[in-house]
């Protein structure tokens, strides 16, 4: 089991790269929420692929049909189906792949888990096109935060070797984070930026790919939001974040920085700020005891390369069993990272809004 | 909400630190597993405090009683309920914390989020002590996961500037992971582990407190244990291991190290050896596709300095809404870090466990 | 929240009556089920309405389109989504009904608790008709269950004044179930049916309505299937069961007729049949201690009338917060039972297929 | 896995009757309710056995000991565990039962389901003595549900050939619920109060039991809480009513009465009563589409005789895996209907305050 997120709001994903439709059952939507449609499609195309030399020239138009609980322009407070029908497949590309195991992606562990019946076309149910959902999802979600005047936005810290400013921990200005949602390649310094586009493109010349590092700040959070040990507002982040697809690390705050600082630096000592309890510092990015403390919340992702290169790869024959090789053909990104900046906040959106829900059964 | 973890086993944990008794239920467990309390003992040994110069004064024996579930020697199937009781307390210690926020803690958060009902003497039920409980559910668990013949180490990777090898991604015998539990300060290098000491000494010498990395590996985990998205390895264990205070950031194999290589470095090619397919190498940490993949289990968890230290720390006073300082008295652990060993490892154990049960669900 | 249920395999369903489209996510089957593609839409029509003049005119295909989950005719493992188009709807019929509260219908309490969001055509997502779903999953956990040779059958028990013989709690056989899935109209005795039959069509002669009593017993379940308290087999069975519309009263074995017994009278003694615990008598419907005990599982629910009528019924406005009457106009069943029989079967169904999977766990 | 209940608020129950302790930990308790002890000690005693003829002989005073999650007088929003130390036990009555299974009981099905291990002493974790913890918790929801002004009394309704009045649907004083729960025997008439306990003490006087009928009413619960389908309001109370043992039918408002009304008399037709929307009847029982309609909340629960009887019956011996006889000895109740009283009052006040939490979510 695996399709279903969230405790107050809850996400019911399904659907294959290669499938019919892939989409989401949104479970718990508070009735009344005006959802602007327009907003919506904003936040699909960011991630929607075919949009430049820099990602797959597959072109996925991800237009979103939504299927239920909305109704004369507000969610009904009945389950929402949004729904995406797949296009552009070229099925043909990937009957290799039911027998040889494509290195660093999820194919073999996928194989014995789902005994073989798993779909195998374009990763089938672990692709990465799964991940229009969630955006769908935390665009929803967003909108339900603004209310709050919550404000998320996230840039590529690195690209391999090329690194661009962090945020400032005590917080950005609404415009920084909003200028950020607007790029087509969220990064605080232009001109890094194009580094990293240079970067990415050579690793696409050389058949290859590259990782990287997505920093993401959340303002205006109020504090009160999360729960010392199994709810902790780390604990429910980081479940859905490592639900996205190459992310292999993630650190709240100075996160592995920590180790190398003394108790008497990292602590955030506090003080008064205009009535509002706040740090000197923000090394614990917005979050003690698992609770939003009112600073901003700061995390960082490690993403990995991208799996699918078109070089030849050593790999096992399922059917014949015995070592093979494999050349991936078709159509992949050579960096997956700024497409999945918008992913990244979805999942954070969506996520603060359970929690936001959640500390809402305790007002008086 | 917060208290209750897992999915095919659940655990239920409550209490204090000061309170009557803390202690957790846990249900769902199968009927017919032999427990060796004496083993149980020495899991719940290694992490409780008052054994060395390097931890907190504070002696908590943390017998454990079990109240329930278990019966001529078995696990009966229904909850099985430990209960530990609080002594050695010194609650006059605390009665400043009503007032006083202290830094690095969840003390403001917690303060929010409860309402100011919370039991604010020694961090209620904040305080790592509550990582007793969580030992005691994760040494029921690895003598689950020994019938699978699954072995769990870990080791601590650095304490501030000291670092020590890391595991061989590619496997350490049984015998290393078996003799780094056995260890008072579970290193691979006992010299290395002795610098940590000193570094660990000289910061409680200077009122001050440091903290580290641990490096955990699980070998022979079976493949096809986890899913993609929701219910990933990667999800389900960083859910819980950032319920552990002070883990602040986590990483899988190269984790953030994914970063800085390309897809070509990065992938895992496969093989078959003695039947079973194999990566010829394991940067993704026996993890893809959120799933095993028959390789070895690492994760690297960063843990924060103690908050706790006794120097005087800007901070404010609640009832006088004003900016104050507090110097907090009491004993404290200088580093968590070893501690924390055993803590990482049972909730290792337990979410292992608790994904292996999901997959015999499908079992023919 | 309301749309998800089940613990080993989870439903989540959504679509209002009026919508675009209804449909049910499927989480947590195991890959490698084959489905019946053919059985499945003979499920669905049974619970399809325009069939006979004993049902509503609205003519309803409940087509099925999978649109995930599901390749090259066997499960995948991952989420199975199952999607049926709306179609031959007359919404203009429903809009006096957004001010017009039905009586005997959802409409007040809905308005209250979605806050006036709600789609109120038909009943939006309160409608019947999202039993179509339920229907589908129940599809498939019939063909699951058939491997472990359990057989469901359900018949009218009663229709206003008009009853049948009940089954017999110590089994009936294969054929008779079977035999009773097969009939448009299922029961045991087919005169009865046809006085029933007669009682339908003279209230719907009168603009009026009437329900009854459907019965359903479920044999070849192993022992062993449920557990004390929360999730006894009586606990997830009644949840489900009160979940489909107009259920309003549930009985295992005897149920309330249990009150006029003695104790000595209605223990169900015991003995060994051909190797098996079996009961003399099987006065608690093969659930003891929320457990299935090898006998056969037995119970009646309760069904009002249908509470469209298209009589003058006394009610209110709440435009204008005023007393008024309301003539509902439009297409109704005059009696739902027949229509119902297949939904209690299926979400039957589901919950012995999601108790069987909980079993597994435990299976050396 | 069965030990848990709560979507908002978690119960989680452990013990056997003989083991050392039962008791419950309650999760998500809001923060800041104030708990009037004295209050909850004398729920706990209207459930304790030993307190008239009319009773088992066993005596335990069921004084809850609080081991967390409360402090200075109010809870503290972490959980909350009370726990029950078991005395009075005569565990060599029960070593019989680890072979010969007490017709009635679950001790067969239990057999099969926890695979021989669990604890066969009085029925260990099946034992009714849990329902001790349930009405622990519910003592705690009554206290929060009087913020709402919300009462629930219930009543013997009948025992085995004799029964009383129903309530008036439309609703019963405040006064006359409150005074069913400061009485022994719950009853509204005393007279047939009074034959139903001669009935069993006959009963008692035959080494036999009887069963009967509880009817609970709660008056003054919002309109709007629950939802359509699997969170109805009837699906979440019958599934917590079914694992109260020995229940065995519910029926909500006219529940099986349904099947002989017609729609016409059966639907409650509506108007205006001081602003508020009520019906003219109520034979709903307070729910329409799963959801409270602001009339009184009424249901029927019958309960099957005491299994544990003194005379001779036939049973299996699994030894043996032979025919045999059981004559059980120790001390029962000839009757559990007026011990189980304050238990469906119990888990009904939780269910009605986990959903009032649960509609506290969409509130503005």
């Amino acid at each position: 089991m695996s399709g279903v997120f969230g405790m107050n709001i809850k996400m019911s994903i399904y659907g294959e790269s290669h499938g019919k439709a892939i989409g989401v059952v949104l479970d718990g939507l508070p009735p009344g929420l005006k959802l602007d449609e327009e907003a919506i499609a904003k936040e699909m195309a960011r991630r929607a692929p075919g949009q430049s030399a820099l990602t797959t020239a597959r072109k996925e138009k991800d237009a979103v049909e939504i299927q239920s609980g909305f109704f004369e322009g507000y969610t009904t407070g009945t389950p929402l189906c949004a729904r995406i029908v797949n296009g552009d497949q070229h099925s043909k590309d990937y009957s290799i792949l039911k027998d040889k195991m494509r290195p660093g992606h999820g194919d073999y562990a996928g194989y014995v888990r789902y005994q073989g019946f798993n779909d195998y076309r374009g990763g089938g149910h672990f692709s990465a096109r799964l991940t229009a959902p969630l955006v769908f999802a935390g665009a929803v979600a967003k909108q339900a935060l603004a209310q709050y005047g919550i404000v998320i936005g996230a840039h590529i810290a690195s690209v391999y070797d090329v690194q661009e400013r962090s945020f400032n921990p005590m917080g950005e200005s609404d415009a920084t984070l909003q200028g950020l949602n607007a790029k087509a390649f969220p990064v605080l310094e232009d001109a890094v930026g194009a580094k990293m586009q240079e970067r990415i493109l050579q690793a696409k010349g050389e058949l290859n790919s590259v990782g990287g590092v997505i920093e993401l700040m959340a303002t205006h959070v109020p504090a009160g939001i999360g729960a010392p040990y199994f709810d902790s507002l780390e604990s429910r982040l980081s479940h859905v974040l490592f639900s996205v697809p190459a992310v292999k690390g993630i650190e709240f705050g100075d996160g592995f920085g920590f180790a190398a600082l003394t108790g008497a630096e990292a602590n955030d000592q506090l003080h008064y700020e205009n009535g509002a309890v706040r740090g000197y510092t923000n090394h614990n990015g917005g979050i003690t005891g698992g609770i939003s403390n009112g600073m901003p919340l700061v995390f960082r992702v490690a993403m990995k390369p991208t799996p699918s290169i078109s070089r030849e790869q050593k790999t096992v024959s399922l059917s014949k069993h015995a070592d093979t090789t494999l050349t991936i053909v078709g159509r992949h990104d050579p960096c997956i990272v700024q497409r999945a900046v918008p992913v990244i906040e979805a999942v954070t959106a969506w996520t603060l809004w359970d929690l936001i829900l959640e500390a809402k059964k305790w007002e008086k």
